[in-house]
């Protein structure tokens, strides 16, 4: 559908204007993604303030480049990024912006060092800011994803039992999600169990599940370029009280974190909002993560929901509401959604439909 | 094996003196493995050119670096980077190298703006120009990669048949490889049919084989950190005139060019044994990528073999050589190994070990 990638770019080029440059350089490749269509792993945007935009990738991309894009001027160039620099200087786009949270100073420094290359300019996370705000059909292939998350998470459940590991749950997940047809995961699956349920980036690895487990399970698909996200804790057995509380604790805070996320309200009061309740109950120190992030093109993207982040939550936002409980040496609860912020309803649109009722397997 | 990481960190310690840094801010992922054992996608290391070195991760990996990094001071920080700046400042390491090749503009400006910070200046690919050459443990390991990656290929032969589909075959290869130990694929397979052949990283997707089809397979395992390279191209039922003819082309190019990887060979060299061969038979315009490149903690690292690349091979430096022929609209073959280039042996220590006969399936 090149027409919704040429109104992003129509979206973004006032925004070049506004930063004071002529042109800017987009590299990240998911904002490449966004305003072309093109899926590379090498390719750059020239996108003037004004004007036609120009796709430069090299010759293992080109056809599907052909394909894809249509509708933009395609540059095929083994050096895609000298070469475009070259252009917009050529073109009289005198001040290049760039992307300076992508570039590499030495990649900056070839660009500098061009003759009659442009000034170069960094132009800030303009096409992040546009890609927070999803349009109807990107939440549809966001809830897609959602939805494949949900269906594998509940056809392995039957397999979490004691002595197997946390490494074959964990590829048993990435299987059936692909089985249903993700693309392929979102990101590595964590299963955290017993103790290294204190690891909230945990690596599932070779220890096998024992009755008395809580189990952390971080997990999503990924569906035409879209990232879902979703956490549960499960049981392996009658939980202890401890578990059960801290559990409990974690699904309060997530349920009011997931109620504060509506269209106008602070980043960081949506923080506090699960993290004050995860305090007054002695925690603290236990929950030292943002409470969540934007997902979309990348599995972690703006806005980030998080004590000392300013500005707020939008209409049509997908962010994730996770909150976490983790006690060193002994395990921790973690309980997560993808949401969807939404005007004018009474709640956020759950994209994860998994129950955040306490699993006991 | 702490001591291996102490003694490759004293390798280091030299070459940044000789660059004229007090220390060095390493930050690319694979080099803060390579010094400290550390898995991390947020680590860092603080490196003087003469002392002990610091290791800093944030809070997620900080009982893996306690674990896997006993002999390094270890600082667990949100902010890695700045907070080793400011430490190299007070330990009075007042002139800082930093990985240009890796630091963005964004985070090099962040650093600069430090309060009483250190001078930075890039220095250059220091560990990754050691990293080059393997120790007898580091190849052990890479020789696993690369036999898990040539008994899973020879298990899924029986798959490639017509009707199946690119995107089938790369799964349920991918799947063998973890099935037979792998810690995940190296990097993303490309099947390519038909047509297909012509595109040197085609993405495989839902086109089903055919009769008459060359088929051009490119996977690798990734075993404990390290990144196995192999392409084989098939035939699914016998050959047309042409297809043998690539075939037999880069066969004997792939021959010639493995036997050129000998210590002291220039890298443009090797690359002309084969490409020169290519051009020879009227395909110069069908062979447009590099003949190959080094492997290690990196899928691609260095060396580069390639036509405008300086340097020579050194003993004990696993790389692949991998010739191709792509023709638009018609199909393609790549035949590609990972090997040892070793002094004193008749030829190089061959890993991948799949035939490169024409199988004709």
């Amino acid at each position: 559908m090149p027409e919704i990638h040429a109104a992003r770019r129509a979206q973004a080029q006032p925004k070049i204007a506004e930063n004071g440059a002529d042109a800017a350089l987009i590299t990240v490749p998911a904002n490449v993604r966004y305003l072309t269509g093109l899926v590379s792993s090498n390719a750059a945007v020239l996108l003037p303030a004004d004007g036609p935009a120009v796709l430069a990738t090299d010759s293992r991309y080109a056809e599907a480049a052909v394909r894809d894009c249509p509708d933009v001027e395609l540059l095929v160039e083994r050096q895609i990024e000298p070469a475009l620099a070259k252009l917009a200087a050529e073109r009289g786009w005198r001040r290049l912006g760039f992307e300076a949270q992508d570039v590499t100073v030495e990649r900056r420094d070839v660009l500098a060092s061009l003759d009659d290359g442009p000034e170069l300019m960094p132009i800030g996370r303009v096409v992040e800011e546009l890609r927070m705000v999803k349009d109807e059909a990107e939440i549809d292939l966001l809830a897609r994803a959602c939805a494949i998350t949900s269906e594998a998470f509940a056809s392995v459940l039957a397999e979490v039992r004691p002595g197997r590991t946390e490494r074959e749950l964990a590829i048993l997940l990435e299987r059936t999600m692909v089985d249903l047809g993700a693309e392929a995961p979102a990101f590595d699956t964590i299963v955290a169990s017993g103790h290294n349920g204190a690891i909230p980036h945990h690596s599932p690895g070779g220890r096998p599940f024992a009755a008395g487990d809580l189990i952390t399970i971080d997990c999503g698909a990924r569906f035409a370029g879209y990232h879902a996200d979703m956490t549960r804790t499960v049981a392996l057995g009658e939980p202890a009280g401890w578990q059960r509380e801290i559990y409990e604790l974690v699904a309060a805070a997530q349920r009011a974190g997931v109620a504060a996320a509506v269209p106008g309200a602070e980043l960081a009061v949506v923080d506090a909002t699960s993290r004050d309740m995860i305090a007054a109950a002695g925690h603290a120190e236990h929950f030292q993560h943002g409470l969540g992030h934007g997902v979309g093109l990348e599995v972690h993207e703006a806005p980030m929901i998080a004590a000392k982040r300013t500005g707020t939550l939008l209409d049509r936002v997908p962010v994730t509401v996770e909150p976490g409980i983790y006690l060193p040496g002994r395990g921790g609860v973690r309980i997560e959604d993808t949401l969807v912020v939404r005007a004018g309803t009474p709640a956020a649109e759950m994209l994860t439909t998994t129950t955040k009722d306490l699993l006991v397997l």
